[in-house]
């Protein structure tokens, strides 16, 4: 067997066997076949795509690169969403207290921001004293005690992704979907779930600016998904602006909580609530999307959300009072008032440009060796449908060093575009897929 | 400019621009870009082609990568042609004598056989202190003496195109028409001619198996001769079956010579003739094909085309004497028949397993690193159209070990297709494309 003749294959159409895909990546992990001969064929992939049966294969040479982790002696039904990334995208945080509430489990890794998106792990961090699980067994017991298992992405879990990933990004291969859909699945399938919940986010904040293509990676994932006998749901969700108010890590946290009471934005409340029900609806606690969010409102208004939260935190090393006392976290120095220098209504906030105005000061990274300063970020306190009169503040900036924060100021006005026609609020979930 | 965005521009069929394929190659050569980017650009351009501005830019960088040859100082009209690469072509050999009989000049770099195709170096060494010019130099003092000016390859032209080629043979790159032009039309820009004649091969023998692909590259080629100002015209030829009769290198040389004695086989005769007259008309000593054919049929018959051979081959180092006595060249031990197992028009000849029928027996090499023996070959004797009974010797295998010859000998037999029906002679010239 030959690289060149799999590489020919792809460039010319033909269906790759599981030997072949075998053969390619095994070796390719080894360094027995070089960067140049792979990057010939993912541009090849680029252009011809995948079969069904190349994906699936592709997907679980990926998987079974590194470690596989079965979680064993988990007690719940344990749910993993997964997001593409986004801006101010907090799920994560107000979830899974929100389905442990609701008696299930969440399984997940979590990683790092990069860019002018954020990362999980950056947002916990902000909490003083916050460890994420690093073994197994961390991870098993405490989500035993809290219904909460979170761990962080650590270079055993599909290597080959890393390696292939990084191959990509210098030779313009990154935009495939099969290849992205893969990379993803591949991380979801190496570690134990009942069930897979994909928020694949669309606008122009996310990786896939527009809903067919959104709807390709999410359609690819859950054939992936149920290839592997997994439970999968997809929903298509609006990053047409940043989610909810806060961009940032310990801003986001305090969204997230405040949520948890009840007082969250509407979009990020409405999206938290809905994945939720559509976990309850996989686990067949309930037969509608609304049965599903009547529950997920109980469990906010008597506070047992809230209360999972605060022992996910104590267990994990935290201050569980941070839920009532925010100067618990991280503080910043000073804020900026950003205010319009138009009036109408809001018709579209570049939420990349909100992402990078936050990564500036400091809440984002813009290499992967950037320290963070988890206290600073913004406050976007006008949103798509908002009037707004000259003067009016829409967004705050939340700084420690003033350095930047003018340049901040700046994007964030670049990124508010206005209309004098009324603008309806978007949606925030466009479609919801089954595998 | 970094090369990812090159590669990304290429992939989304933007057009690249002059300072960037130049910073692309440069680059390259000087191993400052890594293979793998290349290796993901040449598959991109392996999909969306080339522009005409790209494919200037390109070649012209190609030819300015090593050492271009001015050969100032030749006193003719210097043709170059250039073959593709077939079974039995020995082209070269016939024509140029032709040619410098005619008052023309030619310049040319010549190559070494590489598997089913042989080279005009091993065929010139088959005769007994022939030497290569290996400098400008000695070519211009030769080409003036004798109209013939013939130079090795070397690795100071074109270097880029090997280090190329390299990379495009293990990344299934190779069959992309742009990249098969400017690497051709590279090396025929670095030596001075005055004119460029194309014979494209196309049929089972040739790279291009097909006519509409035969033409592309033609008319590729042609474009960037015309975007360089030269002139040029290309033949686009049959290489269905061995061209002549001869496949080997010594009994090549003998066919050529019995040609310019006006006893060659038909199609070589043609071909031969045809390109010598269109090399007339580029000079402008002609106004149509058939007043050049006559005065080439006039170099012939009166000898002063196997003068200018036997003074060739003297000014070479070799001996003169090998036009009347063939067994000056190296001679073989044995022969064997190949003989009909079938009746009927012989419908086909598969020129690729002829070729490489005569190379394992040493007449061909299938690596560069294989020693060739110069008396070895095959000679055809029924050619498409010939009537053959069963019994009948379609073709001769001249061997020194007789270790491989019956396995050259089937797969001689099995090169050949029969019909009942009646077969017409072949064309050996489909097309003549202007520029």
């Amino acid at each position: 067997m030959r690289a060149v003749d799999i590489i020919e294959k792809k460039r010319d159409k033909k269906e790759i066997t599981n030997e072949e895909i075998s053969f390619l990546l095994s070796n390719y992990l080894k360094e027995e076949i070089p960067d140049y001969q792979m990057a010939a064929f993912l541009m090849a992939v680029y252009f011809n795509g995948m079969t069904d049966a190349e994906l699936l294969e592709f997907t679980k040479e990926m998987r079974d690169s590194g470690d596989v982790i079965d979680f064993e002696g988990l007690k719940r039904f344990h749910v993993d969403k997964h997001s593409t990334g986004g801006v101010g995208d907090k799920v994560t945080i107000a979830l899974e207290p929100i389905m442990s509430a609701l008696g299930m489990g969440s399984t997940k890794l979590s990683g790092k921001g990069l860019g002018h998106t954020g990362g999980t792990i950056d947002k916990f961090e902000a909490i003083k004293g916050f460890k994420f699980s690093n073994t197994k067994e961390e991870v098993i017991e405490i989500a035993n005690k809290t219904g909460i298992g979170l761990m962080g992405y650590s270079d055993k879990i599909v290597p080959l992704d890393k390696k292939l990933y990084s191959l990509r990004d210098v030779t313009a291969t990154v935009a495939s979907i099969p290849l992205i859909a893969s990379s993803i699945m591949s991380k979801k399938l190496a570690i134990h779930s009942d069930a897979i919940i994909l928020d694949v986010k669309t606008g122009n904040g996310a990786f896939m600016k527009t809903l067919p293509d959104a709807r390709e990676l999410a359609e690819t994932m859950l054939k992936i998904g149920k290839g592997f006998d997994r439970k999968i749901v997809a929903v298509i969700s609006n990053m047409d602006q940043p989610l909810g108010c806060a961009v940032g890590n310990a801003n986001e946290v305090i969204e997230a909580i405040e949520t948890l009471k009840g007082n969250g934005p509407e979009d990020f409340t409405d999206l938290v609530y809905n994945i939720a029900a559509l976990a309850l609806k996989l686990k067949g606690d309930v037969n509608t999307l609304e049965e599903g969010i009547a529950k997920v409102k109980e469990v906010v208004d008597n506070r047992s959300a809230l209360e999972k939260f605060a022992l996910f935190i104590k267990e994990s090393g935290g201050d569980p009072e941070i839920v009532n006392d925010y100067s618990l976290l991280p503080e910043y120095a000073g804020t900026l008032e950003v205010k319009s220098e138009e009036e109408g209504y809001v018709s579209q906030i570049l939420a990349e440009e909100v992402g990078k105005a936050a990564m500036i000061i400091g809440a984002g990274r813009a290499t992967k060796e950037d320290e963070i300063d988890h206290s600073v970020g913004v406050l976007v306190l006008k949103k798509v449908g908002d009037f707004v009169k000259k003067g009016d503040v829409i967004a705050k900036i939340c700084y420690n060093e003033s350095k930047d924060v003018e340049k901040s100021a700046k994007m964030i006005l670049g990124a508010y575009k206005f209309s004098k026609e009324k603008v309806e609020k978007p949606k925030i979930i466009f479609e919801i897929l089954e595998a």
